[in-house]
């Protein structure tokens, strides 16, 4: 491909509004441009990136057994209505009516409509296991679309649903996409860790997220030195222990001024794991106010399935003043007018210190079994580093992570929920026993991009790179534009994809735009031609530069193609 | 492919709301599945055969010089206000808010997405011209949406949009993308014909549409021997002659119960040319009489283009006498209420017979211009078959057809009305002009079923078929099976895409399954095994049967696979 005719615009300012070197490099490189907030198309270059991880995915699914289907994006809402999420998903599902004033959903993920297909196709245990995917549009109604591909509101997604005849059924199918996952991420160059997840609204008994380790990545993930690896908002740990004092006398106590753990711990001369933080959320429309150590932080989404709720905010200052009349800095569970749910972290504490819900105002002396209200309890507290590991007792680290796959147990959720049976070999009928799995591929691209970046820009696998190879002319005419179409013509006939930068730009201009575009092999044709009749080889990666004569050249770029494959396949 | 893993579900029966023959068979094979009205799924044959569709399209489109992009499918609705289609579609055009109350659509097309893209990245005449289009999801909000994958709500579409500095150069893309259709068409295996078509609420000064010749077909096509040939939507002709009468005195007949243009004519002695007919359009809610000749019948899209309404409907007997007091039957232009739009063909007319607007009454004596009011005039005729071609004059011949794919000249419409410039030359600030240009993927494989049918299924063209060959063992076990699959392994490994029916069922049924998937070349290891040690090959679509010897069974597979290639590929 001629670069002119491929209509790529590259920019030298990093957009405004993206923060992170994908969305940044993604923006600058032209491979996606914004449409809307959180809505992003993939202009040419960004397309043949997006159509490799989709082969990629493609062939691996295939190679487990899937079968590739297509399913509707809109999607009935009589489905999720016959599911229940039609009430326990919030916002984020974008729900419209027709013409004919039917309810529909922008699919945001299918579990429905893939049990409604089995539902009306498998009759008995000979027509099960089955693994059926599709590679289509989701939406997704993100409040704060944010991160460019990371976290948009329309994208490609795989999703694969398995139906099998029992739980050991989908245990094979689960590790089969396990291994399936695996090679997809590899074979696209990219560094994942498999973790413990938590599964969210699609519900089921166990999952494992698929983490690109990254600075930027939304998601907290602890890991042990035995292997334990898990979602902070899955993981449990061990916390640091705690001296435990004896009961003493309640007694309220002024406190002008002294409203954060660490001002409360220096006036009362204690450490903040002596005292008792206190959070006010708004849990489906209703204020709930959770009670942890002070040393730890709550775990919002542990928090959040242990109040059953579909929605949880943290509740705003004047929300809680309105309901309780209670004051910021001095709430405490004595006495609280609403819901109190209390950490195990609290539960032992004794001659401890929580606000008295009036102005400067404190109780001390407060053995919290017996002073606080508590409508309910468990474990709601955040691993982090330090804490201890529940598996083997070592100190957990923990780093941030992108979220590329998601593979789930869904178990028999929505084929009791929709009623999907087969008759098993007694002829009984049985609920099929599901799994769900899901790879974004734009956010695949999207975290090669950021794994793989440079000061000078992407630099892409070459099993997904746009191109394998830049031709770039330090002229755009004359002999070396002769030579650098001749070679151009002659990599092309040996199936090797190259952009020939035909542009009449300076050579220096052309360069930055290489690098920054990420193609893996770069051919300059330049001074080096004109001085020793060679060509000069660029490794986008290392760096690494070799200086090829003629005839050398297509073995060396096939054998430089061969060896980033080699490790790519391996 | 082992058929017990293909998850293929095939009907005996056929579905009692499918109405023509690929609906009917491409739910009977299994290719598609109903979700909801409009909505389907493509099951893993299906996928298969659109996937091939969609292969051949992209190679015909990138050989054409198009460059591939996605974009989102929900788009902004302002883009739509800038365009001024926000007001002009009707409610075909699916919009909803999201969940910050911002207007979307559900993009049935996509002019105004691709004019933004050119309208924030090129700057200059360097930049053009450029075609780029995509292979995405529209969705279009039919009132009716039947026949399958012929007139659905959601499907998959390739749109590509062309951006020149001139109209010499529109013509050059356009050109070059009819060129493409008719390549991608033939390579599927479909016989189209371009037919000059009317551009709807697209807009533009010209389009061709490629029919599919169907007796199911939703448009009418009219054709010359001289090669004129256009939609009838958009079909110019001469209509037969008639003599012209001489003017006479205006009179009020009771014409009881005679309502009819056959009534009438009988009623009157005359013929059904000498009359005038009456009809009441609803146009954008206003009534509308239009009046043509008795012989004739109205065009309604041309009818709707001179009204320049957006939507468009045969007014209720009921609406009508409610703001007319006239009853259906007895209708005229004489002293009617609402504005009337005369077809040219009445303007000459005298001595003719129109409604009085009152039950059992007609005027005769009647001379058109004399005494019928008037709002506006033009040429809304349908026409049919015995018109004259109004390029050579001779008889024009009509038939049906299913459009599968339309092209249009676009002009400046869209780069106008969007404000979308580049630099020319001369440093001059002007419009691109555009061409659009939409294939549906899904209708062309149902209009591959539908044109390739037979009594027993369908007939796949070997280049869109799920499977090349069908391979039948007469028992899925024992010897005749181990040399089935001796077989299957052997032309895979020769990439041959082949299917195994390794099914416990009777032979016969086999066959029909196979016959009605329309899988081109069937290979049965049966009796002609047992008693010479040979297999019995059939091709599906001439039902030719050949008994051919293990060792020339290879060659023979793939010698009838290339002559199939070879007369797709010509």
């Amino acid at each position: 491909m001629l670069y002119s005719k491929s209509y790529i615009f590259t920019l030298k300012e990093t957009p405004r509004d993206a923060e992170i070197v994908s969305h940044q490099l993604m923006l600058r490189a032209g491979l996606i441009r914004k449409s809307a907030a959180g809505l992003y198309t993939w202009m040419p270059l960004g397309k043949r990136v997006l159509d490799k991880v989709i082969a990629i995915t493609k062939q691996e699914m295939d190679k487990a057994g899937a079968l590739e289907v297509l399913l509707p994006f809109v999607t009935q809402g009589e489905l999720w209505q016959e599911s229940g999420r039609w009430d326990t998903m919030g916002k984020e599902l974008l729900r419209f009516t027709d013409r004919h004033n039917h309810d529909f959903v922008l699919g945001p993920t299918h579990e429905e409509a893939f049990s409604q297909i089995i539902r009306e196709t498998a009759q008995s245990y000979q027509d099960l296991p089955v693994n059926i995917y599709q590679i289509n549009t989701k939406f997704r109604d993100e409040i704060r679309p944010r991160y460019g591909m990371i976290r948009c509101r329309e994208f490609i997604m795989k999703d694969a649903y398995s139906f099998d005849l029992d739980e050991a059924g989908l245990d094979k199918s689960y590790q089969a996409m396990r291994k399936a996952y695996l090679s997809i991420f590899h074979r696209a160059g990219l560094t994942v860790d498999p973790v413990l997840a938590d599964s969210g609204n699609i519900g089921g008994s166990g999952s494992e997220e698929f983490m690109v380790p990254s600075a930027v990545g939304d998601d907290s993930i602890v890991k042990c030195t035995c292997g334990y690896v898990a979602n902070a908002e899955k993981a449990e740990s061990i916390i640091p222990k705690r001296e435990i004092k004896s009961e003493q006398k309640i007694e309220k106590t002024h406190t002008p001024g002294v409203k954060t753990i660490q001002d409360l711990a220096q006036f009362f001369n204690c450490e903040a794991k002596d005292l008792v933080k206190a959070f006010i959320v708004e849990a489906d429309g209703k204020l709930v106010m959770a009670c942890i150590r002070g040393d730890l932080q709550i775990n919002e989404r542990k928090l959040q399935n242990l109040l059953n709720a579909t929605e949880m905010t943290i509740a705003e200052a004047d929300v809680i003043y309105a309901q309780t009349k209670a004051p910021i800095g001095f709430l405490g569970a004595k006495d609280w007018p609403t819901d109190v749910i209390l950490d195990e972290s609290v539960l032992d504490m004794h001659d401890t210190v929580i606000g008295a819900n009036e102005k400067d105002m404190h109780w001390k002396g407060v053995s919290v079994l017996r002073d606080c209200k508590k409508t309910l309890s468990g474990s709601f507290h955040l691993a982090e580093d330090g804490h201890l590991c529940v598996s083997c007792q070592k100190p957990l680290q923990t780093y941030k992570g992108i979220e590329v796959g998601h593979i789930f147990k869904l178990g028999t959720k929505y084929t009791e929920a929709m009623k999907v049976t087969v008759l098993d070999k007694n002829n009984k009928e049985i609920f099929p026993v599901c799994g769900c799995y899901g790879i974004g591929m734009g956010r695949v691209v999207a975290a090669i991009v950021e794994q793989g970046a440079d000061a000078n820009g992407i630099v892409f696998p070459m099993s997904v790179a746009p191109y394998h190879v830049i031709i770039t002319p330090t002229l755009a005419e004359g002999e070396l534009f002769e030579q650098a179409s001749e070679l151009y013509n002659l990599l092309q006939d040996n199936n090797i994809e190259v952009l020939l930068d035909d542009r009449n730009e300076r050579p220096g201009s052309k360069f930055k735009d290489a690098d920054l575009l990420g193609i893996p092999l770069r051919i300059t044709v330049g001074r080096s031609w004109q001085e020793k009749q060679e060509f000069e080889v660029k490794v986008r990666r290392t760096g690494e530069l070799l200086s090829i004569a003629k005839a050398n050249l297509l073995p060396t770029i096939q054998d430089l193609m061969a060896k980033e494959y080699e490790v790519l396949n391996k």
